[in-house]
């Protein structure tokens, strides 16, 4: 395993996410879709059911797919990512980086899936809701706060997962536990502020949404792009912190 | 495995438990979420997946979460909880004590969670249904006897699992079958009062209810509290005892 | 392995399967229930889920819980049902007693589960739907039909998972597989006749709403009754001979 | 195995899938059924749930059930599609002959289960939307990308399965992952097309449109027709050369 690896599997495993991510509100949100106005369950199907392909693709990296599990991870003690990469500087910014142009390639593949939708609609809000979160109540703080919930169970859930053995036999399903924590914490967290939980999965196409020539979208909302990168490292830091105490003793 | 661990692994797994439980509810019912109105299977799979994930974080102290799954094993003549836990009186108290402790702590998180929408919200009776459950038709006996029919089912399938053999393979899917008798308990019986079928999952978050600072908030209904607690803990010991005449004999 | 266990078994899990069946159905179209409208796919998910837990419970004779599947096992060439019970006379009448008693006394339940809706609602429709399947469009030729094309992809089904090999690691997700066959049937199959594939399932629950004392009930629609009987029966069989044929070649 | 045994496993899977496939549209789309208006996402799980079911049925064959899955598997170089049967220009074309035969008659099952209701319905584009998909919004070269894109990521993930090691002891839940995987298509990359990725599942069934004697059918858009091939085939060969690149380095 080279990082060189690591981060092309990152690339690829996050460019998947956010394409099926991504599409999935495209679908509910945009003109004339098929899922149009399909309902928060469906959302939250397509977002764990991306972490699940997502994570299959990246097998060999471990999977991070979000700086948040990176930091995590660090935070919790990990001496090596996976074997031959030890958690240094270099290595997490070799994360961070295929996770962040995975994410924006992946918005650009939603925007070329859906592209005769972005140009039916005519709600500048939903065709940023395709790419980056937004807070359903504006308060950065409250919104911080709900953002460090839901990244703390999504890191806590991972890292509890290694706890339970080694799954040879497992295969494809191995990556099901945690699509299903996704799809509960979108369910369950999500009502505030749509649940980013990871800094590339929202930071990275909000920038895919300022290039691309959309038609008619509006503002990128700049002002709120701080809580989902600023939330989720949190809530992942002190996950990793958490389980390094609690997960020895319970 | 000492008692204090027992007790800790408890208080994480049904805080997380409550968190996820509560947070679908508070998704569906509180105004302006994004989950808002997402209806009844959308909050069947958000406690179902919760109790995946509480599960998971549990593992150590078998993840009762519940004082009727403590109940029904008690009744069905098990001799440790856990290896090094006998069951006996001090060991009870300490699974219920984790318990309800831990359903406090998570429905204090909700509370934080969903913050400015239960300051925006104006419907008393969806604050506390955030909180505890309630009767769709009041009569206590009847409620009661839903909440025993319910519980029954939950223990029941628990013990019945124990059948089955070890799965040492099946590491975090292992807490998937129970999540799945949760979702369908939640279907299928819950129509009359909401699903308690646990004392600690509708008790301690009342008590949360009652002495949090929500804004706008009403009564805690404190006449129906013993429904919830007492219909978990008769089905859960009736499952057990059902289970100790029945299993080994079909 | 006895008759009389086979008998206790297959009563326990039909009655948990009905019940928890039932039940859904109760939920959606009773009137004021938490699930009232819940939609379609709440009810395959519960029939599904049903399933699941009644197959847990009736682990040992097989769970076949459907005289279908009895048939269609007996059609398949099956030398003993479970070992020790031979595929005679006899033991075939022990699995269709043992169904339909347990769907009665699951029928039961529901209607105590349910007891104070049942008094509210107004519609004599629903109440005997909570019970017994009806056609939407009524033709028993057609109706036939489809319930044959139904209960054969659920039985061709059952009987293709036993080429899968044994499953000895995987415990109570083993039931699984057969769960996710009935959601699919109900989702895709269930459209005109409401996917009996069963006849215990409708058959018992129908004799149930005859005889209790359900307030402003209306007729149990006998003439419809041989429907679900019939076509399942029949399309158990068929699969039974095709995959006689067929599975050992494809 | 002989190309014999391909051709008859690939009929049978495909059929059940379109059978289920086609039966989850009719049962959203055509008056009267009891799943009438269901949604997008009963739709998803119909198909993904169409898919575990006709994966199981053709396990022999490795259940492509697909062209454009054959497609990619040569195209990523693979040399035997199942022991003692090659990939060469003959076995591609068993495998395309049975799927499309398969999918040929699992449409004469959907118009016989719901014959009554395609007699009562009054609107000629639902009852070929039972058969066959149709675009959003028309527009062939944005439909055909999106279409590439779809079927790109069943065939890459149905690929990266087959690194994660054999699971003998996984049974029939085996067929889980690629079910998931069609129902993370659907839900996210199904909005502007309905999503084929699969020439054999739109091609046969709207042959079988044309020549079925469907009450007040209209047209088989047969301008439409060719982008639901072309595009799957496309997607599945670019999915195909990718892995060869990709899996061997992520």
């Amino acid at each position: 395993m080279t990082l060189g690896q690591v981060f092309l599997s990152e690339v690829v495993g996050t460019a998947l996410l956010i394409l099926l991510g991504g599409g999935v509100v495209a679908n509910v949100v945009l003109s004339k879709t098929k899922g149009f106005n399909g309902g928060w369950l469906l959302i939250n199907f397509g977002w764990g059911f991306a972490v699940f392909i997502g994570v299959l693709a990246a097998y060999l990296s471990g999977a991070h797919l979000n700086p948040a599990v990176t930091v995590g991870l660090a935070a919790a003690g990990t001496e090596e990512f996976v074997p031959g990469i030890p958690v240094d500087f270099v290595s997490v910014l070799t994360y961070f980086g295929g996770q962040m142009l995975g994410a924006f390639l992946g918005a650009v593949l939603v925007f070329l899936t859906y592209k005769q939708h972005f140009d039916e609609s005519d709600d500048p809000a939903a065709k940023l809701a395709v790419f980056s979160t937004g807070p359903a109540i504006r308060g950065y703080v409250w919104n911080t706060i709900t953002e460090v919930v839901g990244t703390f169970v999504l890191v806590f859930a991972v890292i509890s997962f290694s706890r339970q053995g080694e799954t040879p036999g497992l295969a494809a399903l191995g990556a099901l536990p945690v699509a299903l924590v996704v799809v509960a914490i979108g369910i369950s967290l999500g009502g505030p502020t749509g649940y980013a939980i990871n800094p590339a999965r929202d930071l990275a196409p909000r920038i895919a949404h300022a290039v691309l020539p959309i038609k008619g979208k509006g503002s990128s909302d700049w002002s709120y792009a701080w809580v989902p990168v600023v939330g989720p490292l949190l809530g992942g830091a002190i996950a990793g912190w958490s389980s390094l105490v609690l997960l020895p003793v319970i």
